[in-house]
């Protein structure tokens, strides 16, 4: 598969006629069928399922998704136990052996012209494709307190697996209640001397073999029906008020309090997203918008895993061939 | 996770009681959370969720899933090339690194109780289940050709990777134009001196990787827009008839010509198909019968990929424990 996208072949008369290239326009690059946004594993099994169908695809993504973040992902059927940076690293190669090339660039626009979508980055780069797939993931919800902006990288964090060695033999507190913040925890814990989990909520909702785990490890101290108020320290956290009067010693905070999907280029397109902001989608991982297709976690399918988002993109791949193949045959 | 069913839990005082063993009566198995049939992808992908729910599962199978007979499988995510059986043995090892299972059996019967679901193999053994998982694949679509009967096992194969070795400097025909016969067509040019690939359609339906070995590989020639209306041979294949009338001297003949969903035992419950026969289902994987779900390419989903499989494997093992958790709390 030729994946170059300025070689679009020439003969010797054209070669010829280029004798004087000042007065030769630049030839247009040739669009992509499919560019894919977003580095997660949905963005990915597209681009290795495209590729395989002979498409010619792009991946572009600010970093590679977020499961990235994960220090252990078990639950990948077939890979026992990886770190969550390694399985994206294997997906990203897998697709690079089949000729798809990642450009790490903040997409910030996408407007669909008359037959093609094209697409700018924060750089003004402009790429032209006859199919978009967003598989932008989710952007993590901010703690939204008084006086928070004061200690960002000063001992708030929003990615335990990222700062967790900053915190050897010190003490930290994990804010939230689901997955995340257990893994966090946990995380935490290997390197902290003592590690709190504040949550609001009556009892966390963690699945079961993580609460297992948080709970048999004498470093974690589980606080439920609380919430931190207030942060303390000169230059960087010290420590936490939680709302029962409680005041915590802690030299880092993690936020692990959810997150929202990434939609707001689906928005820009007048995409029809749901309720909680996922992008709706049908059977075919196909937006309300035709050409514009959707997988992975900014999606509104209800279960938000590896193994989903990949099917999903593998899914939307499929699909994309069937449009592309049915308008050539137009 | 414990996963023996026999062993209730009993303290010192039952124990007393049991002292004339025979005069008690043998305690009824605890019933499994799900019972899962079917050894594919989205079988065991479902026992590895259901595992991490914290769900007694056993999966029991004929054997394991139809891509175990593919040499290369290139579209699993993350994995770039592997055997199919290699993949479905490291589904299988991680199903049960958790606790699961695996009985092989070939299930005869499902009954619906009152609250429990009845499972019957072939040998009368009875395994009750609060919820059952249908991930019973496709059946291989069988030569329907007068004197086939004569031939089957006598150079007659439904499993190119299980028979190509016996092939070797021997000339082979693949019937059919999908991604399996391609496949079958690349296996059996590793051993046979000739294969040719026979198909009724005007051109091959496999995908465009698989198409492009097939082309370049000098052993193999493709005969479209014709098809074997029979057999030669003493005792054994020796040749092929095509309608066309022309005679191909074959000593093997393997059969690609698709496959039918298993779907007997649901429509034994009554469970609402398709009007290709496959189990129609919704977005949680859940039958038109309540407590019955079922995944993989026994489902009328349109893709049928192990990706697909698994998610879907992963996505009703979510929601039969959602279910459950729900039962527990009514």
């Amino acid at each position: 598969m030729d994946m170059k996208i300025f070689n679009l072949g020439k003969n010797t008369a054209e070669k010829e006629q280029e004798a004087e290239p000042e007065k030769q326009a630049e030839p247009e690059p040739e669009p992509y069928d499919l560019i894919i946004i977003g580095g997660g594993p949905g963005g990915y099994s597209a681009a290795i399922y495209a590729a395989r169908y002979n498409l010619r695809a792009i991946v572009l993504a600010r970093e590679l998704g977020a499961i990235s973040e994960s220090p252990h992902v078990e639950n990948y059927p077939g890979i026992e136990s990886i770190s969550g940076m390694e399985l994206m690293q294997r997906f990203q190669k897998h697709a690079e052996k089949l000729g798809i090339e990642t450009k790490y660039v903040d997409v910030t626009d996408i407007k669909k012209g008359f037959t093609l979508f094209n697409v700018t980055d924060s750089e003004e780069n402009v790429y032209k494709g006859k199919a978009i797939l967003l598989a932008i993931g989710m952007e993590k919800r901010r703690l939204d307190i008084e006086n928070e902006k004061n200690y960002e990288g000063r001992g708030i964090s929003y990615c335990a697996t990222c700062d967790a060695a900053f915190y050897k033999d010190k003490v930290a507190a994990v804010l939230g209640g689901n997955d995340t913040a257990a893994r966090y925890a946990l995380v935490l814990a290997e390197f902290a001397s003592k590690v709190y989990i504040v949550y609001r909520g009556e009892r966390l909702r963690a699945e079961p073999m993580l609460l297992e785990n948080v709970k048999n490890n004498p470093k974690i101290e589980v606080i439920t029906n609380d919430m931190v108020i207030k942060i303390k320290g000169e230059g960087k956290v010290e420590g936490a008020i939680l709302k029962s009067g409680k005041e915590l010693a802690v030299d880092g905070i993690f936020v692990a309090i959810g997150a929202v999907p990434n939609s707001r280029l689906a928005g820009k397109l007048g995409i029809a997203l749901d309720e909680q902001g996922y992008i709706k989608v049908d059977a075919s991982q196909q937006t309300s918008l035709p050409g514009v297709f959707a997988a992975g976690d900014v999606t509104n399918f209800g279960v938000k895993q590896v193994i989903t988002a990949a099917a999903q993109g593998a899914v939307a791949a499929h699909f994309i061939n069937d449009i592309l193949k049915e308008r050539k045959e137009e």
